[in-house]
């Protein structure tokens, strides 16, 4: 397998409010997430997406710095950028949207660069589903797809939802949207009703309960690193499954012992998303705070029985 | 340190709906999880509670059976057994108490027996914080002692559950609870200021999310089993201590490191409980199917990262 990644979801500017304060518009969307965590491994991603002519060249240049192919980003002049303002409430682990312009989203037609169609990964950000089926059709045979949503989409375009969760490897998504989309509460019975619908693999993210990775009667449980304070969980899921995506294109094996390690790979990305607003704290991890974190999920998790 | 654990706590007549059935009256209390728990272990473990005549012969003889001391349980001729009814609701994660009948409890004046009073481990289980401070005062200078409460205590028996908790070294109480107690969201600083309280080591049990334990600087993050089916999550918290002291009085270290195994031995003994109405999981576990649950648990969380 080759170490492309493809990527789609969507490049946005954000507003967003926590307890802990509030930005002005700022860096967002999944693409985004999902790129700047993926481009903290060995891999060669391009993300599909779309902005509007006041999408700002410094953001352009910043994701291209970190090694991201924006070949795959189209700019359509007169349009505004993808617009999301959100509000977090006391206990972050609720938001109310406050204000969505979709803008450019409307007319979005992805186009994989030729050079990307043979990407080994392809990894299906939070977008419409039927744009993630455009997507997948225009791809030669990956190896891996993952695929990530979100309760919107299972509310309202659930056929479609399904007919592409059918041709996915991965699906990620929350344990709300896990009991939502299979009408089970217990996880366990919840991952065995999404395995029948097509993914190989399910991860069921808890936020700051970690995560659950299963694959058929395996389990992996993945923590998330208690932290004194969060800051601002936007983008936490984006990151996770980013991380996941890349450190699987570096590595170049798909085994659920490489899965395992992804997932405490993206688990360790979104620990850092979430420290400070928006993407900032993504942008600047340098390699020694990043061996310094997965230290700490080695030491939370580690412990020695002998089994008698 | 010698392997001798005392336990204060009720032994009681539980009466239990879940989605899954109902039961009649059956064997119940924190004393009784608790003990049963730590009979796992190589422990000499005393139970200190109180019954009425009413209390089934055969549930002594079965604590009995599993080399539980009962000289400190007191029997009150004439009165009734503590009495509990309670109710879990679909997702399980709440209850509603349909009856509390007190009975004997009213008349409990715990006394530890002679031969104990040097015990190495003391657990205080959930009961009524001036019960748990009047057994603590009649040891003698014990090596560790474990103290475990619950909501009720916390709104209504405030000051007193204050000086108890000042003078204990293992504070076990749910995220709930903690953030009752501390004011505060983030279970981290939660934890410290629990730390401030007082103890040492501090565990803040998350249910099926597993727990956390602290200890300063130092976290420990135990996953709970993931299950298809919880049938009764009654005695899942006093299981889990049970066996945390169990192992912890077996092992006879008391260092940060047999705390995370002592942690993954209770989360152990809890995913038993839960399967089964009230004992009866707890009850018939042979040392084949425990070992194949540490095994579980191994499974569940190992993953190897070679930093570079």
């Amino acid at each position: 397998m080759n170490n492309k990644l493809l990527v789609v979801g969507t490049m946005a500017y954000d507003s967003i409010e926590s307890p802990f304060g509030k930005t002005g518009k700022i860096l967002g969307g999944c693409a985004t997430y999902i790129g700047l965590a993926a481009s903290q491994f060995k891999t060669s991603c391009t993300l599909v997406s779309v902005v509007g002519d006041d999408f700002k060249k410094s953001y352009m240049d910043l994701l291209k710095s970190k090694g991201i192919d924006l070949s795959g980003v189209e700019l359509i002049s007169g349009e505004k950028t993808f617009f999301w303002k959100g509000k977090y409430h006391n206990d972050l682990n609720s938001r109310t949207t406050l204000d969505t312009q979709l803008n450019v989203l409307t007319k979005f037609k992805p186009k994989v660069p030729d050079n990307f169609k043979n990407a080994s990964i392809v990894l299906l950000g939070n977008l419409d589903p039927n744009l993630q089926g455009d997507v997948l059709s225009q791809m030669n045979n990956p190896k891996l797809v993952i695929m990530d949503t979100m309760n919107f989409w299972i509310d309202s375009y659930r056929d479609k939802l399904d007919e592409v969760i059918s041709k996915v490897d991965v699906f990620s998504l929350n344990d709300e949207e896990a009991r939502q989309i299979t009408r089970t509460h217990s996880l366990v019975e919840s991952a065995q009703k999404l395995h029948a619908m097509g993914p190989s693999y399910v991860i069921i993210k808890k936020g700051e309960h970690g995560a659950l990775l299963f694959n058929g009667e395996k389990i992996f449980c993945a923590p998330a690193l208690p932290l004194e304070e969060v800051f601002d969980p936007t983008g936490a899921g984006d990151s996770f499954i980013g991380g996941f995506a890349g450190y699987l294109s570096q590595c170049g094996r798909i085994t659920f012992e490489e899965m395992k390690t992804a997932t405490i790979m993206g688990s360790a990305l979104a620990s850092f998303t979430v420290q400070k607003f928006g993407t900032e704290s993504l942008e600047n991890i340098t390699p020694e705070r990043f061996n310094q974190r997965i230290q700490a999920f080695k030491s939370l998790t580690k412990f020695e029985i002998e089994l008698t």
